[in-house]
């Protein structure tokens, strides 16, 4: 007997064939004599329909009242499954976030959780009744619906199976697993059997969408299990199927590499000749930061003749506004020039193996190197090394490192 | 300074230009200085599609998720008309049933109002906020969500006035109020300025179907004044539009007969030759009463020959299930011969006035005598005369009456 967190994302719920199949599952899952809590999101599509018609009344709309919109759609799903999981005989009941209830911060349409209330659900279950959660929502400190920000739902899962003590969060999802890196580009591609949540957290930060990164942290600061895996996959290896988000200490072979993420989503900025004295970091960063851009990667070139190029990444859609705010600062700053370029690459080769092992980051110069590819931007931290290339290049690289790291299957 | 509640139904508030003239409307009634609560249905057509959804699923869903999943659609609704009002710079703020909260019975599917906490929207209201309620729901004494029933929303409007101590219920419909008859059928029907309570009930219940009948046994128990008025109509005369629902004595200048009502709803069963002895109206009524069917004009004849005939009208959609029950009872019963017409129409004159006016009834047969509409059977109280005629004769006797009592514009 297992306690079982089941998570189901808005494809897997999109229409009521697909609740029904889901039902199914759920059924099977009980079947077999574990206690089992679900977790679902939205039909595919309906969030994107209620926040539409929020956009539509005010671009700029009331957070509280976009959670109260939105989160209706979970609340539908998570009705209809019970509805659907009691025709199988299943006793089923939904919860909405407030009913739990899921108590978060005040930070309408982005919020955190801060607890759930676990035990009510525990007695249910182990009364034989499955609870079925609407995701992606909580209870603020204003006894407001509150939601948790796009691709919250993973996150809901993950803190409900903490609440529970669960032995594993299962997140359904339209992939069955984690890959060493993207099939579409490297069709030899691997699924990992096992990764670390530090690992899972660089892949889905540099582009590899699979769990919303907030979930990653929360499971690693909680130590949950998580198993990613395909809702529409045959059942007949569901025990070991998908790829199972563990602590470091459990992953007896490491790899030296785990992965190979890209992310295209990332624009270069140039700030040319400016002063080579103390503060000149903070004047360029300051307004940034201040302006809530994220800077990712950034080097300084060796000063020449008392003034240095600086050179940093940023997300593509913040670049247009990194433009302006360095634009505003240029006095400030005193530079020549600022070069920009959005046709670029980041990617990463990461892997806790790179801990106790040197030279990754020399291999990942060699290949590339090889290629002619040419590197413009590096930075690396203890399981990473990434780099920013053109971006007609990123195929081209993927597939060499893939190989050059023993990925392919 | 009125403190008023306005409620608009789901054609009122079908699209996101509707929700958008609605905010228009109540931002005008807010500018005239009153403290304004709103009520909403869903939009139009979401409802249907809910419902329909939990019966894809299963036929006999629980009506603990099939409210769920259908409260969501006023949920809806009232997180966008607040978003809508404050673009218009109107402090607006939904509240679902759970919230506030509007305390029902654990009838899911079609709960009733015991209490509405209204201190707290009083507050909210006098330091000039408006708030927007979900309709149609509740939440039980198990601590979930309830729903009213089909057309609900009109109920918690009146309850919610009558908590809030408001000084009139505004509902706004398709419809711009309640006529002397159906505009369809009597072009010359006049619109009534004001009625009272217990005359609406019979018009409603009789067919006329402008309001749920229970927001109006609600509106007369608590003698919350109701206005039904159009949410399409000109706004110039909205003080003085619509029609006023209010208590007997209002009324001053009291017609005898104020309205024509009809329904085609009905089904009219002869039960033949039963006998005449004590304890066969139980045998024939007893076992229609065991299974809930509404039996409602009765009429027996006198004896002829130790056996009588026994009539009484159903809803249509009950003869079905009337023809077997009292085949099933028919050896408890003893009669010859179960006779049955669905194709009838049931008329009736309504009006307070008739308390202290004799001869009401008799011009009532007199008029259809001379169209030569032949009266099946007869039913009264104190306001109201109903008969069944045969449903061809529906426009005919409608528009006799209505010249007959004088009610043609």
């Amino acid at each position: 007997m297992a306690r079982i967190v089941m998570k189901f994302g808005g494809t897997s719920v999109a229409d009521l064939d697909r609740i029904r199949n889901v039902a199914g599952r759920v059924a099977r899952q009980v079947a077999q004599g574990d206690q089992v809590a679900v977790v679902v999101s939205a039909m595919a599509g309906v969030t994107n329909t209620l926040v539409g018609w929020c956009q539509a009344l005010s671009p700029l709309h009331d957070a509280r009242e976009y959670d109260a919109v939105v989160a209706t759609g979970e609340q539908v799903t998570s009705g209809l499954l019970a509805i659907a999981l009691q025709t199988l005989g299943i006793e089923a009941r939904s919860w909405a976030g407030w009913q739990i209830p899921v108590h978060t911060d005040g930070a309408h349409g982005a919020a955190r959780i801060h607890a759930i209330e676990g035990e009510k659900l525990i007695q249910h279950m182990q009364a034989g009744q499955v609870p079925i959660m609407a995701g992606f929502q909580g209870l603020g400190p204003d006894g407001r619906i509150t939601t948790l920000g796009r691709g919250g739902s993973d996150t809901s899962a993950v803190a409900l199976a903490a609440a529970l003590h669960a032995d594993r969060c299962d997140i359904y999802t339209d992939v069955d697993g984690v890959y060493t890196t993207d099939p579409r580009i490297v069709p030899r591609a691997r699924r990992l059997d096992r990764i670390a949540y530090e690992e899972m957290l660089e892949l889905a930060s540099v582009g590899a969408k699979v769990l919303q990164t907030r979930s990653v942290e929360l499971a690693m600061k909680e130590r949950v299990r998580v198993r990613v895996l395909s809702s529409f996959a045959d059942e007949a290896q569901a025990g070991t199927a998908g790829t199972l988000l563990v602590d470091e200490d459990e992953i007896v072979e490491k790899e030296i590499v785990t992965g190979i993420a890209y992310s295209r989503d990332e624009a270069k900025v140039t700030v040319r000749h400016v002063p080579d004295r103390p503060g000149v970091a903070a004047a360029v960063f300051g307004p940034l930061s201040a302006a809530n851009v994220n800077v990712d990667m950034i080097v300084q070139n060796v000063s020449a003749d008392g003034s240095t190029d600086m050179t940093f990444t940023v997300g593509r859609a913040d670049l247009p506004r990194t433009i302006a705010l360095l634009q505003g600062a240029a006095a400030s700053i005193g530079y020549s020039e600022l070069l920009t370029d959005a046709e670029v690459t980041k990617i990463s080769v990461v892997g806790v193996g790179m801990r106790s092992h040197a030279g990754i980051a020399n291999t990942m110069f060699k290949t590339l190197a090889d290629k002619s590819i040419n590197i413009q931007v590096i930075s690396t931290s203890e399981i990473k090394v990434s780099v920013l290339v053109a971006q007609e290049y990123t195929e081209l690289a993927v597939r060499a490192l893939h190989t050059a790291y023993g990925l392919d299957g």
